[in-house]
């Protein structure tokens, strides 16, 4: 149980994995070529497509924020663990981030051997640590430092194969990440929960508890999270739908956070709210308007989407929680089941329903940028007459609106399944290293 | 006095706002036209005037953390309310975000019975929320949350119609909201204060008192308000003036800080600085510039205001608090008055020199697009010229500088009689609401 | 020790700096031409070069978080001092900003004995914050605020005077500070903290002890200065340049981070991490980053100098400091050795290594705007053709890359022995004064 048992292989074993990390960088990375003084006589030129740091910037700061305070944070809660918790997540943060630019590099950027970086590659190593801590907050208190870096080096890979074929083989959409990160996350560490749960006496461990003082360092987690996550939402968006994706997060937020509350008042006895409940169920709305963060859901859509998800959610934690330790053997320590699992999928299906209704009424001609696999097929002659209008309008494979929302419900079912099973089998491989590592 | 009794009320009335809420952004809500997919092949021409999300994105996010983690924490100093404190303030701001985007639009963007959402509407909840937090912040722990909702549907119409009639009708400027959020929220707190003191035997109760660790937590509101409050006094400014806002809200507050503290050491017998000055008083200098600070007032008017602000706040908490505790019988939990309200009114008072002294000597022609009302009327000969220089300028209504110092002053006054009354008003009300809950 | 001792006589002080300041900001500051009203009419015309806000103010918050958030809470793990050093910070960070605006506008930017003030001048306030608070962090707990403001008058002096022979005579390159800020402030606070320690007691003093609360607030500030960091190194670089500095910065950190934590847990005997390393070693990667960050350093260079850093500070924090203590008599509270100085000093030298190397191979033409001084002297045909490619380049002096590289040594070795010195001498002032407030 102890958290912070058996730091001493936990050392050499995260020392060898800087040294990995410095060989490999060393091989195979540069800088985005604007940023490489060498290539400087041929970037400086007014034609060239200069990157926009300062696009991106407020934005990715606050992406920082979230992962580091306020993941960081959210999981102080337990009083035995608070500030190991906050310990963790940053050093466990500092090994994704560094292997997930080389994995998603690998299999996103890669060109000619050499993966180049910009600003989108610290965000994705970023996006790649939230995965991480979502699952992590499944096996809190659970697991030792060194299973968790086991865990890290398995999930971040299959976390970036389960990207690539959900976005460029099915051409999912996603861009608050609901379905590749906050599902994935979920039902990995679900799957990890399971099997560590299984030999582990958790339920009502006497060193899980909360205290006054470290619930309310969670809320300096819950707060940060809360404020900062129209920019997890819309960082990535196109233009326009970046004002849509700001917009219908706080409308998702605040509504989850009303409704959270209600139901977390309703239930109790002595119409208390339940301090899990206002750190947790709160952020629902942000997740569940996740996938569908810049589409056309119109502002009530966002509160209705909002609404529900807090409701669910909040749901999670009075009824599924106890139902998925106690039946079901899955101890889920911070409820990212709650928090993520359900959320997320609540996401996917309405992305699915959001593609089953996308059309030119809704997005005009942006219903091509937006939704590129819709977009006419290349030598086309409705694309070339699309493209006089508007040039930056790109070849798509001319997929209908129901195929859209087909291979969003695909999507979805793919990753949860790989996450769950890859979770299971990953809980079975750390058992053994755990055993491996009690040994010695 | 339990912050957290009577929830079941509370949820059931939470829920049917929530379900209005949605029924209204139905109606009536819609995404700004550049934001709006069906709007797109219209508003994608080059020459159509897009709303500049990233312009105010930054900012925006500093003012939202000031409403949620500033506020938040900054009430967390009761040891026994810091959590129900900083959870209801993330309820509450949920419900007032929502209600003020309905209620603003109302009042100031409707047209053709559709109100259309950006960047500014969301500012435009946070910053109503601002208002509805300073004026929660006189009476917490002394009602319920169900009351606390009352005193919300209120005071959003009020605060509104008073901003309404200030600045369109009189035309009063006021770019940090010191006039019609700190010193509206105060007075409209201290009303409802007022009332609800009467009843209640609030002073030195056992409960109200904080702890080392709960004034920490208070530290970290007053931080994050003190470090993004140039965000706060500069967002709505124009180009040049915010360069001005920055500067003279900073200096602002580094004097009244400075100030605050020499005044809590000098009194204090023991010589050490009181914890509720250096949380509250350091932050008069943000106040006190507000309404101001995108004027040329000069750097050394900025430290002159921050200075006095801070000397007034803290001797405020030594002396003022007490005498409407025990005189007038308002009790100010978290000193409201001292922070808001007194500030607010010396931002008020500046607000009336610095029209006094408008010029062209000051501000060239920018005098008439930084004080719209002074611009010649339309069709006169002056206007045109001023146009033929720069065509930004609008007709105005050739107002003189002192009829605009008259106008301040007038708004001031309005302001003040609207809050306090309406304040004690809606006291009564929720005193006779609070009755009816008794009873169920 | 009591560090809010003496109050009556540190309110009087900070009473009549607060004065004074008014008075030289009156005869000397004015806003920047373009944000002063008075010259609109001159500045508002198309081809006036305007200041760009919004181009800092995003980095710029993030440093004023780093220095007021995280400087400010990183001081609270000190069970019986954490409300008084956050205060202490917020006031003292208060009084050196006004004081450095004033001392900085003198040594660089007066014209015609007007100072004008713009968003860097606001900067250059924080960045001297910065420095002193470095400092404050050696002398933590052993000072009362008078001594503290007395070392500010001098060192925020000696500070800019030494930054100004550093970068305007020698031509010394430090983009974030690491020589000049980090460097310097350990310094200076050991000098004064070798005088300090010698008349106090204070090895295992009952009240210097981290209690499991205060530590939690110190990681408030751990993760605030790890989160914004890439902005401190960025903030003044050129457009490719600040590319470079953010993605160096995030790495430099992360990979330190997990050195520092692979130490910290093999040295312990229960293979825990000892919280002091935790909230500080895993910082150094963003100091040992810093005068080099916005060079051609390489990912996996960025990664390796991170790394080393961690490493050392950690291993500081185990043997250095004991040793500092009782053998040499300076009793470093913060260890702000460990985190500034000896991370400042591997700044450096790689800074001698980088210019060493400096070539038109790594950097193209902008060698020449990235080493100023490298470029062709005034008046040279190699001016001129290179002018002719980009006109941006300035003139200079055409000094070698050997040669640059033995600036920075020089400005290195100076600065240490000034600080050094300098810090000595004010702690013996200090105790005079110390004295002499001790009569009264």
């Amino acid at each position: 149980m102890g958290a912070l048992h058996r730091i001493g292989w936990f050392s050499i074993f995260c020392f060898l994995l800087e040294v990995s990390f410095i060989l490999i960088f060393t091989g195979f990375m540069q800088y985005d070529d604007f940023y490489n003084g060498s290539k400087w006589n041929e970037t400086h030129h007014p034609t060239y497509k200069k990157p926009n740091l300062h696009y991106y910037y407020a934005m990715f700061q606050d992406v920082h924020v979230m992962i580091l305070v306020g993941f960081g944070f959210l999981m102080t809660f337990l009083k035995k663990y608070a500030f190991s918790s906050v310990s963790i997540n940053l050093v466990l943060t500092s090994v994704t981030i560094q292997y997930a630019i080389i994995i998603m590099g690998f299999f996103f950027t890669v060109k000619d051997g050499i993966i180049t970086l910009s600003m989108l590659d610290l965000l994705n190593g970023d996006l790649a640590s939230g995965t991480v801590l979502i699952s992590m907050g499944a096996v809190l208190g659970k697991t030792t430092p060194t299973q968790l870096v086991c865990m890290i080096l398995i999930e971040v890979v299959v976390f970036a194969g389960n990207l690539y074929f959900g976005m460029e083989v099915l051409g999912v959409f996603d861009i608050g990440g609901s379905i590749f990160i906050h599902t994935f996350g979920a039902y990995f560490g679900l799957g990890v929960a399971k099997t560590v749960s299984r030999n582990l006496n958790v339920i009502d461990h006497p060193k899980e508890g909360s205290s006054y003082n470290s619930d309310l360092f969670a809320m300096v987690g819950t707060v940060f999270l809360w404020v900062f996550w129209p920019s997890f939402n819309g960082i990535l968006a196109s233009e326009e739908g970046q004002g849509r994706a700001v917009i219908n997060t706080y409308l998702g937020l605040v509504s989850a956070t009303v409704t959270a509350c209600v139901v977390s008042g309703w239930q109790n006895k002595k119409n208390k709210w339940t301090m899990a409940h206002v750190q947790n169920a709160t952020l629902a709305g942000g997740v569940a308007v996740g996938a569908v963060a810049d589409l056309m859901i119109f502002p009530w859509g966002a509160l209705v989407i909002g609404s529900f998800a807090g409701i669910v959610s909040c749901l999670g934690y009075i009824y599924i929680t106890p139902l998925l330790a106690n039946r079901i053997g899955i101890h889920d320590t911070c409820g990212v089941h709650n928090l993520h699992g359900m959320p997320g999928i609540i996401s996917a299906l309405v992305s699915v329903v959001a593609s089953f209704f996308a059309s030119e009424t809704y997005y005009g001609l942006s219903l091509y940028t937006q939704f590129p696999r819709m977009a006419p097929a290349a030598n086309t002659t409705a694309l070339r007459t699309l493209q006089g209008l508007h040039p930056e309008i790109e070849a798509g494979e001319g997929r209908s609106a129901s195929m859209q929302a087909l291979m969003q419900a695909l999507g979805t079912l793919v990753t949860l399944i790989v996450a769950f099973l890859s979770g299971l089998v990953t809980g079975e491989e750390r058992e053994r290293v755990a055993g491996w590592s009690e040994l010695s």
